[in-house]
């Protein structure tokens, strides 16, 4: 095969072949075609697209060039989520204990925040002695003590998706549907799972800005799940504003612990319990979404979502300390609250902007070697709807630097849009897809 | 100005500004963008396209990377011609020396062969002594004694044009309409020409095979001639056979020789004679195209075209006794006359797979630093239309190698379709565009 043949190919809007889509995810990831040809590729793909075969076909080969891990001796179903991302999304701290106490096993493969989103990985790692680098046999015992284990991507794992994603990242080829899709299950699908559960983000805080894209986003995972016979549910839910009440690292760990007690029953709340009830619904431990739902509710209140936190916490080296008492977590150096200067609504949350705040304070990465700051962040007291008058509150910064309040507050006031009159409800929930 | 920005916007379909495209090309040239962000931008510019201001502003930017020819001090019109390329072109040979005898600087740059294509520097060196690579001061030297300089591209014309070109090669963007117009005209544009006439091929031996592509290249390329206010007349001209009777390089230096003496009244005469006149015509020797042409003529009677011939060979440093005498040019080791095994008339010819044949005997390029035969090539006998007797001669090969005669001579078996009725004449002109 003939690599500017297969890369005219797809240019002239053509369909590749399994076997020419195998041989340019080897050959690439064996290093024997250059950047400069394989880039090329990427854009002729992001314009003329790959149909549900080719990105079948391109996870399968991801797949294949890296370890899958064996879960087959463990008895039970395996179930995961995945999230697109967006601000302020903590659920899979709180879903991996509710699914696993409900006798599911989570093998969660994470990532790191970049950009105005966090990470799962940055965020676990702000509880002192937490470890995501667990190796696979390492990361094994925890997962059949537990019922989940929480780390990042191996090494082995789709080494080619590391490699595509490095040049994609800076070729703008990052929002190809079917590329996005190959990343994600190559890596998912490397976990061994029976049944994945979607949440797809839609709005201004989102990577899918429209609700199209989403859902364009939604049917390619959901077919390439399918292909591999995979059970999935996916949910496409809202990004305008972060959810929950907590932005930053420590902090968003901190509104998962006041979850997982059950002390509050937000936006996060009924997303994390409907995910999670998805899960149990997948993990057959309940008959239907609602009876999943549920049950993910019962294990709150009953107090075995936070144990099983716990658990997890300490089997991962993780100081439990820090969960059972939180407050006893250092504070930052400076806490600002941010004040409106008029009555009214809030009327819209320019979210990426506000994600991009939080990371000014010290919570987010603009490069992949940034150091991040774990109590850096936001804690957000009004959200869309909300009545707010003149000189209230609207949410409080945190951070070691002072001048980067001044900017986040500067930021967070120009990503607030005020409104005279009470808006429409933000629907959370906007579609499900089986 | 953020390169993937910069990729987004086309990859997106956007227009570049002047700004944006000056600096893309200048950082690419200091080489501060990478290979692998240039294939990707090349690539969406290949698939998106570029209006008519982002071609010029593209043009613009690859000639502003080089230094330009200042041909200020010459008294008097400077023509080119331009030819998109094709199997048996040889018109250089004979246009450069009619329109310099008609009293019009003839500053001509041109290429080398590659793959199926031959070059105008390759045939030019197989005069024994023929230096193609004279340094600019003594390129103005024959330019001003001779009237005419046939050249290859210096290392400062056009520089990001050689850059740019290297990375289309290999990343399949060589088809693009607007990277070839800027590609050709900033090379063009460096000679210092008042004006420029174009020969676009169309056909199965040219680079774009439709008329349709044919004739978008030639407003392209005649929109940005204008846009920098040269005089800029296009023939759209066949290329579904070779032109003339002679392919490779000696052999195409030899028929030009039967053309210049006057022996020779085919299509390479007619086409040669009306690009020729086109020049004479705008270089304000003749008051119209047809006057031009038939100055272009006269001067091949009279003798003064093979005078300029000479003189242009014996200030380039090549032996003019080959030109006076062409037949005790040394001869092929091996000689093979091609014949059919039935009666018919010459249908089609596959005029690539014919050239490609020619490669194969040693006269052409697979790669860039292949090394050539200048006495290999084809003498063509029959041409599209001809009636053949089973047994009679098509064409003879000459190479230096048996095996290479005999692959050939199948492929050329292969690209000639003979058909029972005689086909309809093909034209040689298609089309002309002022």
């Amino acid at each position: 095969m003939n690599i500017v043949e297969l890369i005219k190919k797809k240019r002239d809007g053509k369909s590749f072949s399994t076997d020419e889509i195998s041989f340019l995810i080897n050959q690439f990831t064996k290093c024997n075609i250059p950047d400069y040809q394989f880039s090329a590729l990427l854009m002729a793909i992001q314009i003329r697209g790959m149909n549900t075969d080719e990105t079948s076909a391109l996870t399968q080969s991801m797949l294949n060039s890296g370890k899958t891990i064996d879960l087959s001796k463990l008895n039970g179903y395996k179930i995961d989520k995945h999230s697109t991302g967006g601000v302020g999304d903590k659920t899979s701290l709180i879903i991996a204990p509710i699914v696993a106490a409900a006798g599911i096993f989570v093998p969660m493969i994470s990532g790191r925040g970049l950009g105005h989103t966090g990470g799962t990985l940055d965020k676990l790692e702000s509880i002192p002695g937490f470890r995501t680098d667990l190796s696979l046999s390492e990361s094994m015992k925890v997962l059949k003590k537990c019922g989940a284990v929480l780390i990042g991507q191996t090494k082995e794992i789709a080494p080619a998706d590391k490699m595509i994603y490095a040049l994609r990242d800076v070729t703008a080829t990052v929002e190809s549907i079917p590329l996005i899709t190959a990343s994600i299950m190559s890596k998912k699908l490397a976990e061994g799972i029976d049944g994945l559960v979607l949440d797809i983000k839609t709005g201004s805080g989102a990577f899918m800005k429209s609700q199209k894209d989403s859902l364009e986003l939604a049917n390619s995972l959901i077919n390439t799940a399918k292909s591999f016979d995979k059970k999935v549910i996916a949910f496409i839910t809202d990004m305008n504003q972060p959810l929950g009440s907590y932005v930053g690292n420590w902090l968003e760990v901190y509104e998962s612990i006041l979850v997982l007690r059950g002390n509050v029953k937000n936006d996060l709340y009924l997303l994390s319990t409907r995910l999670a009830g998805a899960m149990i619904f997948l993990g057959k431990k309940a008959k239907s979404l609602q009876e999943g739902e549920q049950i993910a509710k019962e294990i709150i209140e009953n107090g075995k979502a936070l144990k099983k936190f716990v658990e997890i916490v300490e089997m991962q080296g993780g100081d439990s300390h820090y969960i059972s008492d939180p407050d006893k977590y250092p504070q930052p150096k400076y806490v600002k609250k941010v004040k409106v200067g008029k009555d009214g609504y809030i009327g819209q949350i320019n979210t990426y902007q506000f994600g991009m705040a939080s990371l000014e304070l010290g919570a987010g990465r603009r490069k992949i070697d940034d150091v991040i700051d774990p109590k850096a962040g936001i804690i957000i007291y009004k959200k869309v709807g909300d009545n707010i008058k003149k000189g209230e509150t609207i949410c409080e910064l945190h951070s070691d630097s002072k001048p980067k309040i001044k900017l986040a507050e500067d930021m967070i006031l120009e990503s607030i849009k005020l409104l005279k009159t009470k808006p429409p409800k933000q629907k959370l929930f906007k579609k499900i897809i089986q």
